[in-house]
Order: structure tokens, then C-alpha cells, then sequence
């Protein structure tokens, strides 16, 4: 049998004069994209010159909706009501996708950025909404989200497709949610660690919790960061011990069916 | 033979806990709505409501995208680069769509807003850009925009549909553009006045210009207000003479195929 | 020995061309005006206006700092960090504060806006942050804050002036915080019920809690609605019961020394 | 005679998240800083910083109001009105202003950024409106702007003080304005033809404009560069020339008077 993953990252980050992120340099190395839609991050200009480059790499392009908190970067916590994740996400949804048509691709998948990525982990009814918004816009895109979060279960029951993501420099508690960064051994700092659990996730469907318990995980998709040479030092290495784990590289939608 | 002709009105400009408008009580008295998508007014979640009345009262639904500047309503010129204008336009339209896909309405027609609107009506480049995005997006929507401006040369040069816009209210110029509000007499204050010129421009494509003479002016659609008792009032009184001089009130996509 | 108690009302909301609140209806009925300073609500153009009609009738003004969440009018909560709070104060303050130059009057108070407000009264730490911001931009300004409430605590901690402020129209629990408006009862609906409680806060410093016991509270300040007939009706209300009962409505600069 | 000359460099201009300019290594080389306010660069936290670290290196403090554009950076073009421009630049000088008071330094002088400051340079209405703000909050300032501009024409004829900018690698037309940038020759990019110039202006008071004809500049304060390891260089050569040339290097406030 052969073993499959996905390699994600979040670009399409810059914001009119402001640049972050290495964008040319990653998307080579990876297989899906998630691009900002210009509320935490990302402006029109921005995702055009996005969607273009993913396109020109034939990598799957995702959608990266996030809070509207743009000097916060999406990263901090917004008491939003349910109607209003669901209107702010289809919004966003729209802005990208109408990237996607203008360069002719085929919008792939939706990963929630940041805060809204946590928060609807562990919120049903926030996750339900962020769904429902994808279900009345494009019932046939892929939920990229939180290995056994409360996102994957509402993609779930709303008949979505979905995807499990795993994180290659985060431990995990019992229970499999991420290990709060404020807690002592939350990061993986060992890289050669970090991918020999990657590779075990993969093949095996587990992972050694933060209590040493090994704990059943899914690996769709890897998330890694393209900002600075060490970042992309670590997906070539990532990329070389799947390769040599005979672990192919595709992009979601050839994983997800 | 019969006349008929679209009324439109800018609708969806509330935001947040901010209103704007009497939407309700103007939808049922059009044929078109111009609903703002975000950057100079309205959000996602009047968005969402403007369009389940529109089309509970099935009237056109247009897209009215605006210069990013809440704080201007849209209405402050800024110089903007032919690349930014497509861009901003495309990520407009896209987000209005998202909230048409999810209501499962078809959008019927793009109407710039403000002063990109005014911008636009005098500058060939812009409007092409503009026209470009619409292109790009749904090659099936109608341009709508001042009767004999540049706007409406590029939607034709680029092959799309498009509709001559006119005002009831406001004086003309010789070569048809409208009289600056600075000027004396740029404003046709009487009732009666404005709604005989609009029957003139309809069933014999005249105006009477400030200089008083006869000029050609195309009518596919009037631009109404639905801001208060007084716009109501005339905006009834303007659908009585239609009726009474059998022009039919209709939506754009009935009037330019 | 005689009564004293300000009247507060939150102002200066409106925002470019969106209008909201009686401002120049209620200003005269008010000793003491919260100004909105840009971040959840106002402009610099309103900001203007807004000082100019306080002062001109002569009431307290106060800075009003929110969130930096127009579309939700600082109404959500928000997870900053204690630096980004107490920079984010400075910011606002600092910006109403330079209109109270150039009006040439003096800034009286600072009461934090909407959810800041609530995440203030029950956390020590933001308060502080908050008060913090405030000794360093003027430490002759009052802190407006729930009486009772960490805010209170934390500007007494730092030297402040404070006052404490009450509400007519909510319940309160036996610890003195606000019945949170998800309950029921948390509501006084009837106008004559709420004006006796406040006249009991101001004379006996008590007020009944909602399971019926008597509790402490200090009532140097009542937070009224300007927005709309019914709440100017209800600050006429008020204003004549205060001076029935001898109550002297005064600014907080005269009632807290 | 001692010829003494100001080095002003744009800085803070960093947002949220996204980094801009290498502050910390500029401001040791420089003898004054133009503080972006937040509405076209910016953010309170960085504005703290900022303010901070040139405390620290004993360098003069301005104000860098620009447009409420951060998409732009501020260096579009926006039609607002007088009204609008003086309380836009009130607001913004307030909020740095507050940053100042906090570490308990003077701000010493006012720049606008970018497509106010060019916009300024040429219309004296505006630049009025401009120096009438900075006259209400604090008429101490110092106007810094184009040499030869309106700007400073408005800041004179309202008393209040103010200094000449030029430029190292711009070409001057013979009316002392900035050749544009879309003309050939409009940048001089010989670092030591620029350096030569700059030590003219300063010691002979003229400039050869692009013509070949010698016109009167004023040299008050050079604007650098402070972002890239090129602009630095370029600046650590200009000092050396300057003190080779027994030019004293001396914040704004010790060269206006």
C-alpha cells in the first residue's frame, strides 16, 4: 500500500506595502496553499499575484478566511455570533474564489486562520457555521482542519469532504488537541523528532502524546511555514524522508476523494 | 411599440451597527438594486440581508463596488493604479457573489459606486480595468453606467452588455455629462420637471441641456433614492407616470439582452 | 447634607456618513458626555464636532476608548494583550485629547467602551493596563468605571480619581455586578421601578440584588441613552425626580475631588 | 561661520505583524525621525516603541500624519476636504503626541507623509489646514516640508516655525520643485554626485536644476533612508562627508529657531 500526505502552507500574506513571507521560495516545495482573503491578512492585489503563482506550480489553492483583525494578524480571540462567522467566511470565500476564476483554477480547499482555526476546533456550532458557509458557496471544496476537531466533525455531518491536519513541531495531549504553546514541552524543537513522528503519524496513524501515551492521529496534510531560510531548510528535509519513506507529496484533493 | 425602463437604487450600505437606508420600504418600488460589497459601505451580514430581500421581491440584483474608504463612503477620489482598480474590483464582485451563490440568485449587473463611478465615467483606462474584472468573473453581467461615459465604450470594446444610466434630478452638459453640483442650475429641483424629463429621455432618447438645447441620451435605467420620506414619495410619483405614459418598469436583464 | 450625581452619556458615535444618537438633543439634559475616540465608533471630523457642543453646554467630557472593531462597535470581545491595551488607551486618548486642545477644554474623564468595559470590571490586570495609560497621558483624570469593579480597584491602586457608575434599567447579582442580559430580569422594564433604585443608590448607597438581598453601591454616576424619543423621555424622567428629591445633577469633575 | 544640517528619516512605519524599515540601526545615524501616526503606518504598540527607542538616542521626535490608506501607504492621492484634512492631521498628532507624554519627551516638529505631503507642497489651502492643526495643539512645532513649498509658506504666515527638506538623489526643476518621477533624470543616482549637491545646498544655498540652471534651495534637513543595508551605507557616507566638511549634524530644534 502506498502512503500519501499533503504539505500545507499559508501564503499570500502581504499587505500592500508590507511583505511577509517567502512565497516564491515555498510554494515549489509544497503541495496546497492556503491564501489569505484580506481580513487578517492578504489585500486584492496580493491574492491575484497568489493565485497566480500557485497556479503557474500546479498546487492545490486553498481559502485561509480569518477574524477581521488585521494588526492583529487573525491571531487573537473575537467574540463573533454564529451569523456572523458564517457571513464573514462566505464573504472571503467569494473575494478568493473570484481570484480563482479570473486565473481559471479551481478553488480546492478551506483551512480557517489563526484564532478562527482554534477557536472552532473546539466549537461545534462555531465550525457548523464556518461549514454551512462552505457548503452554500462550493459543496464539493475540502475542509482542511485540526486532526479529530469539532471542524472535521461539522464538515462531517453537513456531508463535506475534510482533512486531517497534523502539526510536525507540536506536541499533542491524550486527548489529541495541540498542547497549549504556554505549556513546557508544547514545541517539538528536535527537526530530525519532529519528521520521524511526521513519518510515524503517516504510516502508522499515531502519535506519542506529551504524557508518552501513543494516541491514534490522522495525517492528511502537514502544515509548515515558509518565512525565513530555516523554515524552508525544513520542508526540503521534510521533503527528502518522505520521499525516502516511498510517502508521496500530493496535493488534497488527490488525497481527500 | 413599447417602452419600459429599470429603476435602480444604491441599497446594502448599512454596516455594523450603523444603518443606512429605508431598504425595506424602497425594494418593493424598484427593478434593480446596487448593493455595496464592503469597502465603502455595507458588511458581510447587511450583505447577506440585502440580498434575501432582493430577492424575496425579485428585483435585479448589481454589484456596486467603491473605493476602499468607509470613512469617505466611497465618495473622495483616490488615485488608484489601473492594477489596484481591477483587483479591487474582482475581490468585490467575488464577495457580493458568494452571498448570491448561497441565496441561489444570479447577480444581473455590476453599477461602480461613487466617486469610482464618476472617476471612471471620464477615464477609458480605469473603466476598461473595471470591465476587465467583470470580464473576467462573469462575462454575463451588465455594465451599467452613465449614459454616453467611457464606461459604458469599455464594456462595449470588451464585448459585455451594459446599460445608459440617467438622473432625474441632475442638469446635462452638451456632450451629455452631467452639470457639476457646483455649478448653478446643476440640480432640477422640481417634482414635476425632473419626472417629464426622464419621459422625454425614455420615449424620444432627448434631453434638454443646461445651454438649453436638444441633446441624445440613452435611458435603460433611473437611478433612484430610498433614503427617507421624501425620496419614497417621489420615487411613487415617478412609477405613476411611467405607468400612466405605458413605459413598463423592468429589471435590467429584461431591458439590454 | 445635600446629593449629588452626574448623568453620563455614551456620544460622538456617528462615523463619516453614517449618523447615529441624539447627540445635540441629549448633550443639554447630560452633566457628563463619554466621546467615542475612532477605534469602535467616531471619526476626527465627529470627534470635532462633538467636543465643540460639550463644551459649548459646558458638560464634562470624557474619552470613550474601545476596541479597534468598527463593524462590531467594540461591542465583542477581543483577547489583546495587556501592552496592546494599554497602548491602544494611549492612542485614543491622546486623539480626543487634541481636539480638547484645540477646543481649548479641559478632558474630565476616561470610561473604557462596550466589551472593554466588561472585560475591565472583571479583570484586574486590563484594568490596570487601562488606568495605567491614563496616569501617564493626565493622572487629574477621573476613571468612570462599574462600581465596584476591578477598574475602580486598579485606579485607586494607582492614584486615581475615580467614580462609580450605575445603571437604572439592569438588575444587579448580590456581588454587585450586572445581571448578565441573557437572564431573566436582568432588565428593569418599568421607568418608574428603575428611577427608585437610583434615587435609593444615590440617598442609601444600597440597592436590592435580584435574588431580593440589599446590597452596597455607589452611585456617583447614571449611564442614560440619548438614542431615540423613548430615551430622552426617560432622561427628562429622571432629571425631574433627581430635583424632587433634591438630588443636584453635577459634572464628575465637582462630585469627585 | 558653523553650517549645521538635520537628518530626518521616516520610521515606525511597521504594523501588527508585518515589519517595515530597520529602525534600530537607522536611528543611531540620524538626528531627527518623522513617526508614521497609525493611519497610513503604524500601530499603537509600534508607536510606543518607536517613541521609546528615540528617546534612547537623544534624536528629535515629529509627527508623520498621512492618509487614512494603509493599503496604499499612504502615498495615493485622496480628494478629502480642509475640513477634513485638519482634524485628520488633529487626530494623528494627538495620538503620537500621547506616546510622547508617556515617556515624557517633547515632540519637536510635524512632516506629512507622502501624498499629503506632496499635495501640500502645492496648495496652500491644504497645507493651511494642515499648519492650523499643529498651530491648535501645539503652536512649539516645527512644520518640516518641501523647501520652497506652500507648506511652508502656510506654517510662516501662521507663525509658526518651520524648516526646509531636500533631497539627496531627487532632480529639482528650476521652480525648486521635485522633478517627477515618471521623467527621465529624475533620480540622481551617483551617491556622490547626490552627496556633492547636498553639501552645495547646505554651504551655497543653491542646487543646479535638471535644466543646468543654478536656483536657490534651503537645506534645513536632508530626508534619508533607513530601510536596506544600501540606504544605511549611503547614510554613513553622507555623514562622513558632511563632518569632513565641518557641517555639524543637529536635531531640527537646535537648527530652527
Amino acid at each position: 500500500m502506498a502512503f500519501k500526505v499533503d504539505l500545507n502552507c499559508d501564503l499570500g500574506e502581504s499587505f500592500g506595502n508590507y511583505k511577509i513571507g517567502g512565497d516564491d521560495k515555498i510554494i515549489p516545495l509544497i503541495s496546497s496553499a492556503n491564501v489569505a482573503c484580506g481580513f487578517h491578512a492578504g489585500d486584492p492585489v496580493v491574492m491575484k499575484k497568489t493565485i497566480e503563482t500557485a497556479k503557474k506550480n500546479n498546487i492545490g489553492i486553498g481559502a485561509h478566511p480569518g477574524f477581521l483583525d488585521l494588526m492583529g494578524f487573525g491571531r487573537r480571540e473575537m467574540k463573533i455570533s454564529i451569523d456572523e462567522a458564517k457571513a464573514y467566511v462566505l464573504y472571503q470565500l467569494g473575494a478568493l474564489g473570484a481570484f480563482c476564476k479570473s486565473e481559471d483554477v479551481k478553488l480546492q480547499h478551506v483551512k480557517p486562520h489563526g484564532a478562527l482555526y482554534n477557536m472552532a476546533a473546539k466549537d461545534y456550532k462555531l465550525s457548523r457555521a464556518i461549514c454551512k458557509a462552505v457548503a452554500e458557496f462550493d459543496n464539493s471544496l475540502i475542509i482542511l482542519g485540526l486532526s479529530g476537531s469539532e471542524t472535521l466533525k461539522a464538515a462531517k455531518d453537513l456531508g463535506l469532504k475534510y482533512a486531517s491536519e497534523v502539526f510536525a513541531d507540536r506536541a499533542y495531549e491524550e486527548d489529541g488537541s495541540l498542547v497549549a504553546r504556554s505549556k513546557e514541552g508544547a514545541m517539538i524543537h528536535d527537526e530530525n523528532e519532529a519528521i520521524e513522528r511526521v513519518v510515524k503519524m503517516i504510516k502508522e496513524q499515531k502519535v506519542t502524546s506529551i504524557t508518552g501515551k501513543e494516541i491514534p492521529i490522522k495525517a492528511d496534510s502537514i502544515c509548515v511555514h515558509g518565512d525565513g531560510e530555516k523554515a524552508l531548510l525544513f520542508v526540503k528535509k521534510i521533503r527528502e524522508k518522505l520521499e525516502s519513506e516511498n510517502i508521496l507529496i500530493q496535493k488534497l484533493s488527490e488525497i481527500v476523494q
